[in-house]
């Protein structure tokens, strides 16, 4: 049966990609990914096929994966992150429907969330709540709600997607919502161009969080009520009694 | 300066660790985890010195790292799935602040609930929250308010430690929560030894999970409003419009 890989790269630099993801990768003919990422793993894997697409052709990227597969190649498609979240899995196998001799094996990766908590220190170790703030597929209200739900209940939360051009105030929104339930001094951390050229990180407050300057590639994490700085690092306790 | 790598060693296979996880094992002295973490890597990395203890003694074990750092070996802290996903990296930084000598590095690993989204299909494409069971070191009360929070929010729910001997009935009390906002039909999936010999899947509906069999290797995976069941497969979409 022809298969397609579905591979999750982690966030970028190559040692943080799984060793099973790497070997999916050298047993394929065909890497297929969006531009951004091909370019991260294309001298790891020379003599490889590449094909690419642009953002917003994810659709026709997936049919692409299949018509290759459908000729008898070994396919993956590559995520940044793990391919599982906000990545292209889902959609795989819903175009799959359409391609029923096809096989797709996912293979999970590091996602931002847990490589940005390990730049940062040990922000997710109780309980959290990975929200994004894309509009393009998901209405801005059912991204509010969840985001009050969330400080409600006293979650850590990792945002995804906080900015663009078209969103710039986005967060400053998400952070007026979150500071209904959760106090100013709140220890939050952003992470820009995590395990990338460029990496670099810092601790604030919800409050300073709230006019912070964040891009595309910034992932931006909210402690619960219990986070703290600790020494610069930003740490949730196990739970809330004493150990 | 004395090092310390915290290492998230994935779910349990050797292929499912990351390149840079693999060489801080190689290159460390001294590898300190949990008895059963330590038996999952063993083999691959021959001449090393383990050290262990058990379940409970966690505290003792951070200690034991940071004594055999500070007499200058290169030490490894080893966690299943992801170090600062109920892992020991926070508690390495609460007990490293009485050790300002040795420096901390965390390497991020795949934790179950990626490891697992990839075994049912792609349940976690979009926004979700991770949620432990475990009523230990976190009152009861709060994790119903989590889970109550979490399932308002239509939010897809990973349940890490969703049943041990003492509370053989928590998922039964946690899916009767959630059941209050969500449809009995709400598709759900559990996977059992993510990543080890024995690794099993199953889909369920909502209702269905409530009588459910799990023990402490399964994890829980309750979709939201949208989730399918594609074949076989635990799919969310990417987002609410069609695309």
């Amino acid at each position: 049966m022809n298969k397609i890989y579905v591979v999750g790269i982690g966030p970028g630099a190559y040692k943080k990609m799984t060793i099973e993801a790497a070997e999916a990768l050298k047993n394929s003919d065909v890497i297929i990914g969006y531009t951004v990422y091909v370019d991260l793993v294309k001298e790891h894997f020379p003599g490889k096929e590449f094909l690419t697409t642009p953002m917003r052709k994810e659709v026709e990227r997936c049919r692409l994966a299949f018509e290759e597969a459908e000729k008898g190649k070994v396919v993956s498609m590559i995520c940044s992150g793990d391919a599982g979240v906000y990545g292209m899995a889902g959609l795989m196998y819903e175009v799959g429907e359409e391609y029923p001799d096809v096989e797709l094996e996912i293979l999970p990766g590091v996602t931002a969330a847990t490589a940005g908590a390990a730049v940062l220190g040990a922000p997710l170790i109780h309980d959290f709540c990975l929200i994004s703030l894309s509009d393009l597929l998901t209405p801005w209200e059912k991204i509010e709600k969840r985001l009050r739900n969330a400080a409600e209940g006293d979650f850590v939360i990792c945002l995804y997607n906080p900015s663009s051009k078209k969103r710039k105030d986005y967060l400053q929104k998400a952070c007026d919502l979150i500071l209904t339930c959760q106090a100013p001094e709140t220890v939050c951390g952003i992470v820009g161009n995590i395990g990338r050229d460029g990496e670099a990180m810092q601790l604030m407050t919800l409050k300073e969080l709230r006019d912070a300057q964040v891009d595309m590639f910034t992932t931006v994490f909210i402690g619960n009520s219990q986070t703290q700085n600790l020494n610069g690092h930003m740490v949730t306790p196990r739970g809330y009694r004493n150990v």
